[in-house]
C-alpha cells in the first residue's frame, strides 16, 4: 500500500537528491545539523501527523465549529493534538532559538509541513495564522514587541490573525475605512468591521494576537495612507502580563464549502478597541505585503498537500477496487474482475495526478529552497538572485498550485467512481478544502496581474531570462541521457514559444491593447506554470537517469523509471496543450473586451 | 438584472430560431399546439418553478434528509411544491393524455425542465426517477402492468427507482449477485442488496416502484444472464387496489457532497421481497439500457443546468459588485471603484462561462429535438438519421455537460470571490451538487469506451460522416457573412483535424496498441465536445446575422451581437486549445500504460 499521505519516498527524494538539502549543512547557519538529524526531524513530524492529526481529518470537519455569543469552539477532537503541536514547539521551528525554535532550513520545513498543515489545514492555521503575525513582528516590530509577541507567536500558545478584508474592501484593500485615533499614551483606539477572518476568534490559544489594517484619521485615501496595528485580545503589559479584555469581539463565523473546522470570522472593532502600531503611519501595506508573500507560499503548500494525499488515497482505492474485466478479456464474461488500476483510463488519471502532484512538490520545495539559499549566501548577488526567483515565482506557486492542486482532488473523486461522493472517504471533503486556494490572498486574476505587470518586467527582463536560462540549464543535462533525448527536444520549442509569448504580452502591455492583455494574463500564467512543471519533472528524471546509469539498486528501479516516466507523460501528454494555449494567446482574440454588458445578459 | 434561472430570452432562442420549435405543430402529431401555447406552458413552468421550487434549493441542502428506522424523511420545504408539481402534472407532459400527459414535445419539455429539474435537481429527481421507471414499463411491460403503474409513476404520484449499482457490482453490472427465483403463481422472490439508489425510500410518494436487476437461479453469468423485475414497495393488486408491504427496504442513506435533498439509499430484498418480470427472462440489460440511456441525457441536462444557473448568479454579482478600479484609472487612488463585471478577467471568465452555457443550452436541446423528429418523420431514413445522432452523440451529451458544468460553477464561485465559498451564496452548492454528474450514470471513462469503441464505427462510419456534414452545413452558411467567414475559416481546419483523429483511434483500435486508445479515450471525447460547443456557437450566430442582416429590433442588437462575440471567443480563445489536445492524441503516448504499479508509488 502506498503512503496515506505525504509519499515519504518522493519526499527524500526532491529534498535529498533534487534540491541537494544536505549541502546546506555545509553553510555555516545550518553547521550543527546533519542528514541523520534531519531525517529524525522528519520522520517524527510523520508520527505526529499520521497518529495524531489524521484522525482530526474527517472528524473535524463534521463537527465544525460552534459560534455563541462571541465565543469560538473549535472541533473537540483539535485539542489534544493542538496542545501536543504548541508542546513540540512545531510552528517555530524555522525561527531562532531564543524565539522557540530550532533554527532550521525552510527546505526542511516543507517536508515538516506536509506532515501537519497538509494533512489538516483548517486544525494548522491556528498556529500558522500566529506565525505570519510573529513574522510581521520581528521584521517591523519594536525591540519590546518582539519581546512581548514573538515566542507565545511562534510556538501557537498565542493565535494570530490577519485583519484585512471588509466588505466593500476585498481585493481592493485601499478601499477599507477601519479608522484609529492617536491617544496621549501611544496607544491607538481603532473601529471597524473586519469579514473573512481565519483563527479570528478560538479556544485553542490563550491570547490572539490581531494585526489589524487602518487608516489613521487624516491619512491619505487609498493604500498610500494604510497603517498597521497590533491589537491583542488580551491587553499584554509591558511586564509580560495579561492585561484587560480588549474592544474586539467576533460577531459571527461564515458558514462554508469546506475548511469547516478553521473559523472564519466577522470582527468587530470598537468600543474600547486598542493598538499598537507596528512599524511606520502609513506603511501599512509594505508590512502587510510581506506577511501576504508567505501567505501567498503558504496557499501553494496547501494546495498542493491536498493534492498529494487525494492521490494517495486514489492510488490505494485504485489497487484494491475489483472491478471489470482486464481489456484482454472483455469479451469472456468468467474472466476474473481486476482491480481498477488497470484500466488504461484511471491509469491515466493516476498518471496525471502524479506528475501534477511531484511536480508541484518540487516546485514548491524549490521556492522554500530558495529561502535557504538567502540565509546562506556567499554573496549579494547570489542573495538577490534567489529573492528575484522568490518573487518571479510567488504568484505562479500560489495561483498554479490551487488550481491544480483543485484538479487532483477532483480525479481523485473520479478515481474512487460513486464511493468518491460521498463522506465515507476524504477526497470530497479534500476538494472542498482546497478550492479556497484559488481564491483567498489574492485570486488568480490579481496574481496574474501581479505576475505579468509587474514580475515579468522586473529588472528589465532579467530576472525572467534568468529563470529561462535554469530551465535551459536542465534541458542541456538531460540532453545527454538517451532515453531523455526525446523529452528535452520537445522542452526547447515550448521554451522559444514561450519567451515569444512574454515579448508579445510585454509589447501589448504597452499598446492601446492592454486591456486584451489582461483579458489573456491566466490563461498566460497557467502557461508558465505548465512550463515549470515540465522543468521540475524533467529535472527529476535527470537525476533518475544518472541514479539509473550509475547502478541504482534493485528496490530503487521502478521508482527511477517511474520518474521518466511521469515527465514523459507530461511532456508527451500535457504540453501540446500547453502549445495550444499559447497559440490562443497569441491569437489574441478580444471578444472578452469588446461584448458589451448586454451582450453577456447583464 | 439578469435573469435568477435559465435566461428566458436564450431559451427562446435556441427553441424558436435555432431549433424551430414552431415547425413541429406543422406535424399532424404536434397540430394541437402552436407557438402561444408553448409560451403559455413555459411562463407556467417558469412561474412555479422561481416561485415556488428555487426557495428550496439552498432550504433543502441545509435540512438535508433524515433517515430513521428503514423510514426516510425528505426536507420540509419540498413538500408544498412536490403536491403541486404531482397536481399539475408536470413530470408527464411529453407523455400521452391517458397517462395523464399531454403530449407535448420533448424540445418544449426541455425548456419546462430547465425551471422544475434545473432550479432544483434534488427536490425533481424524486419526480424524474418514476418517469423513467414508467417509461420501461411502457416500453417492455405487460398491458395490465401499464394499466397498473403508468399513470401513477409519470404523474409522480408513485415514484421510481433503478436498482442496479451492488457493492461489487458498479460500472460492471454484470458482477450483480442479486437472485431471483421463480414462484408457482408467476411472481418472483427476490434476494440481494443493492447501493447508491437515488429515491430508494422517501415521504413524497404513495408508493415506489423499484425496478431491479437480478439473476435468475442458474441463469447464466456476466451480463447475459441479468432480468429485470418490478418490485414494488406497496403490492399493487390486479385490480389496482394497493396490497401488502412488500420485503424491499431501506437499510440506510449516504452522506453525501452534494444533492442533499436527495435520498441515496442502501436497500435490502429479502424476507419475502416479490417481483414481476418486465420484459423477457435474462434480457434485463436491454430493458435498463433504455432507461440509461434516457437517465444519461438528463444527467446532461442536470449538469447544464448547474451551470446555467451559476453563470447567472456570476453575471448579476459581477454586475453589483463595486472593487477596484478601471484599468484606465487603476494608478488614481481617487478613482470611484467600479462593478467587477469591468476587469478584464471577469469578462473572460463570463464570456467563457457564457460560452459553455449557450453551447450545452444548445447541443440539449438539439438532442431532444431529435426525439420528436423520430416522432414525426416522414420516412424510416429520416427517422434512423435522428437515433443514430442520438446515439452517436448521448455519450459527448453527458460527460462533456457534466464536466463543464461542474467548471463553469466552479468560475462562478471565483467570479464571487472569498462570497462564493460562503453558503450565503448558492454556487458553492451548485458546485457540490453538479459534481456527481460525471460520476453516475456511467462514468467519463466509461462513456468514452462507448463513444470511440462502439459510436464512431455504428454503421460503418456512416453516422459520424453524416454527424460531420452536418456541422460542415452550418460552416457553409456562416462564410456567406462577412462578420463570420474569419470564424468559419477556423473551423474548417478543425473538422479536418478530428476527422483524422477519428481515423487515427480507429486504425489503433485493432492494432495491438489498443490500450493506448482507451488511454486517450476521454480526452478524445473531449476533442469531440469541443466541436460540438464550437458548431452550436457557429449555428447561433449564423441566426443572429441573418437577424442582424434583416434589420433586428434595437432591443435584440446587443443580444445578437453578444451570439457572434461568444462564438468568437470560443473560436479564437478555445479552439486553439482544442488543437493542442488533438496533437497529445496523436502524439500517442503511451507513459500510462507502460509505467508499473510500483513506477505510480502502489
Amino acid at each position: 500500500m502506498a503512503d496515506l499521505v505525504a509519499d515519504r519516498r518522493d519526499v527524500e527524494f526532491v529534498l535529498f537528491d533534487q534540491l541537494n538539502a544536505e549541502q546546506l549543512t555545509a553553510s555555516e547557519r545550518y553547521s550543527d545539523f546533519n542528514k541523520k538529524i534531519f531525517d529524525m526531524i522528519i520522520n517524527e513530524a510523520r508520527n505526529f501527523g499520521i497518529k495524531e492529526i489524521l484522525p482530526t481529518y474527517m472528524e473535524g470537519d463534521k463537527q465544525g465549529i460552534v459560534f455563541d455569543e462571541g465565543e469560538v469552539r473549535t472541533p473537540e477532537c483539535y485539542r489534544k493534538p493542538f496542545e501536543r503541536l504548541k508542546a513540540a514547539e512545531w510552528t517555530a521551528m524555522t525561527e531562532d532559538t531564543q524565539y522557540g525554535g530550532q533554527g532550521i532550513p525552510e527546505l526542511i520545513s516543507m517536508a515538516v509541513q506536509e506532515y501537519i498543515t497538509g494533512i489538516n489545514f483548517a486544525f494548522a492555521s491556528y498556529a500558522h495564522l500566529g506565525h505570519g503575525t510573529g513574522k510581521m513582528i520581528e521584521l517591523f516590530g519594536t525591540e519590546l514587541q518582539k519581546k512581548l509577541f514573538l515566542k507565545n507567536l511562534y510556538t501557537a500558545h498565542w493565535g494570530g490573525t490577519m485583519l484585512l478584508t471588509e466588505p466593500q474592501a476585498g481585493s481592493d484593500v485601499g478601499a477599507l475605512t477601519t479608522t484609529a485615533r492617536r491617544n496621549p499614551d501611544g496607544t491607538y483606539t481603532l473601529t471597524g468591521n473586519k469579514i473573512f477572518i481565519t483563527a479570528g476568534e478560538h479556544d485553542l490559544a490563550e491570547n490572539i494576537i490581531h494585526p489589524v489594517l487602518a487608516r489613521i484619521e487624516g491619512a491619505p485615501a487609498g493604500t498610500r495612507g494604510i497603517s498597521l496595528f497590533i491589537v491583542p485580545k488580551f491587553w499584554v503589559n509591558d511586564d509580560g502580563s495579561q492585561g484587560k479584555r480588549n474592544g474586539i469581539f467576533c460577531t459571527g463565523v461564515e458558514e462554508k464549502m469546506g475548511l469547516h473546522g478553521s473559523a472564519t470570522c466577522s470582527m468587530a472593532l470598537g468600543e474600547n478597541c486598542y493598538g499598537l502600531l507596528l512599524g511606520e503611519e502609513n506603511q501599512g501595506m509594505k508590512v502587510m505585503f510581506h506577511m501576504m508573500n508567505e501567505a501567498r507560499l503558504g496557499v501553494g503548500l496547501q494546495a498542493f498537500t491536498h493534492a498529494s494525499n487525494a492521490y494517495l488515497y486514489a492510488l490505494n482505492y485504485a489497487k484494491d477496487r475489483l472491478q471489470g474485466r482486464a481489456l484482454e478479456q472483455i469479451l469472456e464474461p468468467d474472466a476474473p474482475q481486476v482491480a481498477i488500476i488497470n484500466h488504461p483510463d484511471v491509469r491515466r488519471m493516476l498518471l496525471e495526478m502524479k506528475a501534477y502532484v511531484e511536480g508541484m512538490r518540487s516546485f514548491t520545495y524549490y521556492v522554500a529552497s530558495c529561502f535557504d539559499h538567502i540565509k546562506t549566501a556567499g554573496s549579494d548577488k547570489e542573495k538577490a538572485w534567489h529573492q528575484d526567483m522568490i518573487d518571479l515565482l510567488t504568484p505562479v506557486l500560489k495561483t498554479y498550485n490551487s488550481n491544480k492542486g483543485f484538479d487532483v482532488c477532483i480525479k481523485a473523486m473520479q478515481v474512487h467512481g460513486g464511493a468518491g461522493y460521498t463522506k465515507d472517504y476524504p477526497v470530497e471533503q479534500l476538494a472542498r478544502d482546497c478550492k479556497i486556494a484559488s481564491i483567498y490572498e489574492g485570486t488568480d486574476g490579481i496574481q496574474a496581474m501581479d505576475l505579468v505587470a509587474r514580475k515579468l518586467g522586473m529588472k528589465q527582463g532579467k530576472v525572467f531570462q534568468e529563470f529561462i536560462q535554469t530551465i535551459n540549464q536542465t534541458i542541456d543535462q538531460a540532453r545527454e541521457f538517451e532515453a531523455l533525448k526525446p523529452l528535452a527536444e520537445k522542452m526547447e520549442p515550448l521554451v522559444t514559444a514561450f519567451c515569444e509569448t512574454v515579448a508579445f504580452m510585454g509589447e501589448n502591455l504597452l499598446s492601446p491593447r492592454f486591456k486584451t492583455v489582461f483579458g489573456h494574463s491566466v490563461p498566460f500564467l497557467e502557461v508558465m506554470g505548465d512550463l515549470v512543471m515540465a522543468w521540475m519533472l524533467l529535472w527529476r528524471s535527470v537525476i533518475a537517469a544518472t541514479r539509473l546509469a550509475n547502478g541504482a539498486k534493485k528496490k530503487d528501479l521502478d521508482f527511477y523509471d517511474g520518474q521518466i516516466k511521469t515527465a514523459d507523460y507530461f511532456i508527451n501528454n500535457i504540453l501540446p496543450v500547453t502549445h495550444g494555449k499559447i497559440a490562443s494567446i497569441k491569437g489574441f482574440g478580444n471578444a472578452a473586451i469588446e461584448i458589451t454588458d448586454k451582450g453577456l445578459g447583464a
